[in-house]
């Protein structure tokens, strides 16, 4: 039994498909707990022209945020073994420059290069169990973290991300005079599941950490806010921070993206990482581009991440279960089953993130 | 005798000056040649807003691209010597983390803490003669450079945007697979004497270099880009290449700069540096903000440059007059002597470098 | 009540001293533990010659190892409370320009240009209470960490240590083809504290760990190196990994330095961190030379950490306490009290860190 | 008619030797100039115990360093045309990570993945005329530059050492308050022709330049010194700079490295890049680590460079020659004829460079 797609007309189906039945040197492999998120909503909503199914099928599984367990792995793999916990990857190697040390996140031909499991001819991971590579694999240690492990594949962008910060960064001395980041301010635009995540990590470097919408949050959310010691303001209300020195966002809308570039620090950064294909257009101005100038603002996009980013998330989400006293786990706020396809069509008010159990 | 405005009102007078009489510890200069500048035009015509005269004086001098020679420097200062030819730098350090370690280019509080000559509460340097502290002061080693070294200071912009050039490629493999910038594309927009300069260290790259405008050029200019090896289009009439790696606008106008914006490569650069208070708006969509993620791209403002950049433009500047055959020469298209203001009201058509013999 | 020396001849002191009796904009903080390490022995057995008292004082407090809670911090201080557990820097800020950016671990002039607690020229932290700037101080926010904050001094240097790895290893491609580090071998020389704190974080890499050391390790150890999925072998004895990725030294022997940077492979980094006045000469050869060039071999000195590093060190710190099943806690392996003043003479057999309760 | 030895035993011939009569898609070239260097002598002397015929001969043809003529290259070459002058490099690449994006001066794996023309497995250029295919052909667009770019290959050793110190000196700000380094001593070991590479690479970024060694030298080198404004001393008679910034070894001496590197500066910088197989083993002690260590001292090895070094270095040497008013040219002290054998067995007195005309 698999949930399928078919992009880019889109659909959500649970059903029966054709499995294969030998490993070819692959490990078969369980999900355990599968995430859902906004793009594979965009799929089944047939909003994603760029997916396309497998060649060869008329279906694809859909999903790339998993935690798996290893059913089967043949022999001879010292690493990983039957019954260890993994996380298959989504983005698959191609042969461009990038993709040949290991840094497909940064192909440099994705249109052609790359497949991407559950969304570009490749099928995704909620399917009662499936074939992958080793190399695919990204091992969980601590069995404690399982469910929490399935924020790996999101938190993974924002290892990217973060690392993108610190080579841009280095145009000048970004730091305080103190060489902490402790007077920095960190503006994180959305209220999502990656905005939380950006939030766990901005609060790793010591930055104050805001949190906007252009709405107020429900209770539970604001208290996760707090409990992580960042702040929150709806800005069409409220005033954020005079300035800020670094801007992350998740809401893929140009117009408040624009308004905050005009509140970024000498030397600031702003990293983009929202899409939203239903977002309106915004003006950019001459003085949008001589404020960029004068102030020596970077701006950088940035997709995906490369295994090393599935490996610190890993090792951060570890570090937040504690750090957090639990609070990292309020960021999962359903539990579904396969059958429960609805959760694809429709966003439950105040979902930050909905996983299946398989 | 010197040239002056008063900003942020404007306008332009030759006529005599209070002049300092004594040096403080500072060097007595005269300027050999100035150049002129959009920025010094703006202020003169009353368009830049945050130019403002020196404490103390309803006037400032104009000008902040000059080559001096030295007539008097005191006692003990082995580095420079009266008769020697300096650059003087535009911006003077304030107190800031950046500007302590020399970096005053990227000053983390311009707005209080930098003055700049001829343009922020400082004199510049169309003055009969001036003073100014041995620290303000680059050298010329090649005495048959010195008409040359007019460019010095539009030329150390360029070298501080190939340094942020440089830290922004960093984020992936760049290059191609033989380690070289050969088949990598660089787009300048706009035709003006940064443009040229820009294309200059474009082709020190090794880069393909494309100029684009929205009009067609004159013979002269033509000429100059062919002889540099670089190509050229009206991007209203033609299509240019397919993918840019390496984007460098020099014309401050966001139409322009998201059409190519949106011809960019994965892990592309674009340099914001020209800024236009006059262009008007754009529009940024969604769909831009998408292309800027999946594509991994970076785009940075690069405003000035340090005194290392200076340096570095004299040594360029200095291989160039050879290894063009003197082409770069033709980059300095008109000499005019301070009486002659006019030349700061009107640009005449076909201008690259306008500049006045002392 | 203070334990003091008296640097460059030594001695060890448990007894009154006299305490300054107002705060000048200081906090008033106590110790809570300080630890003991081999600086703190080599000054007291006078071997330390750079070592000297504080300006006007026969004697100086050793130690520079702290944790210390704040009894008094006058008015207005935002960030730090009566109460809070807090970190106290080591190196104290100069004016070079690597201190002007809060980085007085790269300081410039360090023979002139700063002071350091309890080893050069400042009071250190074992001392009933004591008065030290804000800016010195690094909150410890998690109160159950108190304890193994005592770890943060020594952890800082490894902080600095894996910053200074990373630039090294940005000269090439040192990851393996999927991006990570999990195919590269790290050899730790020796095994005390530091190495220790070497292995944990060269785990968080990925690596696979060795210690070595010309000896055998006693059962307590040998647990904690599995428990941390380490592997350690006695190299006179047994032959390790063919080819290191990464050779940290903490034994300060240049037999041993020279042994194993000849094992290293190609874009091999090592970093020098031990000292070790008694250490014996070695050979430096010609062949070393030429490995070193031909293996495009990088080899680094790390001294101290910058307050980025102590914050860095608390967090992965804490993490630790965590990932490793508590672990982490076995490197303190003695309580002492302040008048076990011996303790500063004799080391434990098995030492790993010996700390004093305040 | 080719320059062959056979190594590991040496030997030199200047005899008729089988040549390849098809092109098979390469570039049929013949060598203009060739340069002689110690890795040559050493090679006929059989001293270069790595060095090994081509696979399937039992001679190979020597020399690495050359500037040749393009005779042929077949159709649909865009780029390099007959008549055309070009470097060809020497190491050619293999499929390791760092081989694989054109970093083969990187190679994680030389002993067994690549080649080097003239050195290992590979057959050099002193051949009447032979076969590459153009990937491997750097084109010297100048063609007054053809005698000169003889010294490209050496020059691009230059350019990769530079590139590491780059790196290097990110550790701390290394730059003085300037942002310039034109208050750092540059100090090179050595008065060879990479030595004086060296020195104008080092002038380039207005470094002071010491070069050193354990002898006078005669007036000719003093003049090529004095010329390009560097210093010279005998470092057996006289004491140079107390302090260096950056140290650059082309003896391969232990004992003349460790002299120097006890006199780097804070964050001082060491590259090795002189290899001497017959240097006279030196000491290495716990104080030569103690003092790299709290300088925060790092050494690099350096060996080969890649297209884009070779690039670089073809446009540095233009700059030279000009800049230095002809200077660089005497680096060319002898051109011998292939048959003038003798030439690869004895250096003459105050040789810099000897070069073969074909």
């Amino acid at each position: 039994m698999a949930l399928t797609t078919s992009p880019p007309g889109g659909g959500i189906s649970y059903s029966r498909i054709t499995m294969a039945d030998h490993m070819d040197g692959k490990a078969k492999i369980r999900p355990v707990y599968t995430g859902i998120c906004g793009t594979d909503r965009a799929e089944i909503a047939g909003h994603l022209p760029f997916a396309y199914n497998p060649t060869g099928q008329n279906y694809m599984v859909i999903g790339h945020e998993a935690v798996c367990q290893v059913i089967d792995i043949g022999e001879n793999n010292s690493r990983i073994r039957p019954g260890d916990y993994v996380i298959p990857i989504v983005r698959r190697r191609g042969t461009c420059i990038n993709c040949r040390i290991g840094r497909q996140d940064n192909c440099s031909d994705a249109d052609n290069d790359i497949t991407e499991a559950g969304i570009r001819g490749a099928d995704g991971f909620n399917s009662e169990y499936f074939f992958d590579s080793p190399e695919n694999l990204i091992k969980v240690n601590d069995s404690s973290m399982v469910m929490l492990s399935t924020l790996t594949e999101p938190a993974k962008n924002v290892m990217k991300a973060f690392e993108i910060f610190n080579k841009l960064s280095a145009r000048s001395i970004f730091e305080s005079e103190d060489s902490t980041y402790t007077s920095k301010n960190c503006l994180i635009i959305g209220t999502g599941s990656e905005a939380f995540l950006y939030a766990f990590m901005a609060r790793e470097y010591g930055m104050t950490v805001y949190l906007t919408n252009r709405h107020r949050l429900l209770e539970e959310k604001m208290r996760i806010i707090e409990g992580i010691h960042c702040l929150f303001y709806n800005y069409l209300e409220e005033n954020g921070p005079d300035k800020i020195d670094l801007l992350i966002d998740t809401s893929g809308d140009p117009a408040a993206v624009m308004k905050f570039v005009g509140k970024l620090n000498y030397n600031g950064i702003a990293i983009l990482f929202g899409t939203n294909g239903a977002a309106p257009d915004s003006q950019l101005t001459g003085n949008d581009l001589n404020y960029i100038i004068e102030h020596n603002i970077a701006v950088s996009g940035s997709v995906d991440g490369s295994k090393k980013h599935y490996m610190d998330a890993i090792g951060y989400l570890e570090k937040w279960k504690y750090s957090s006293s639990g609070i990292i786990n309020k960021l999962i706020t359903g539990i579904y089953k396969p059958e429960d396809t609805e959760i694809f069509r429709a966003k439950p008010p105040e979902e930050i993130k909905s996983i299946i159990k398989w």
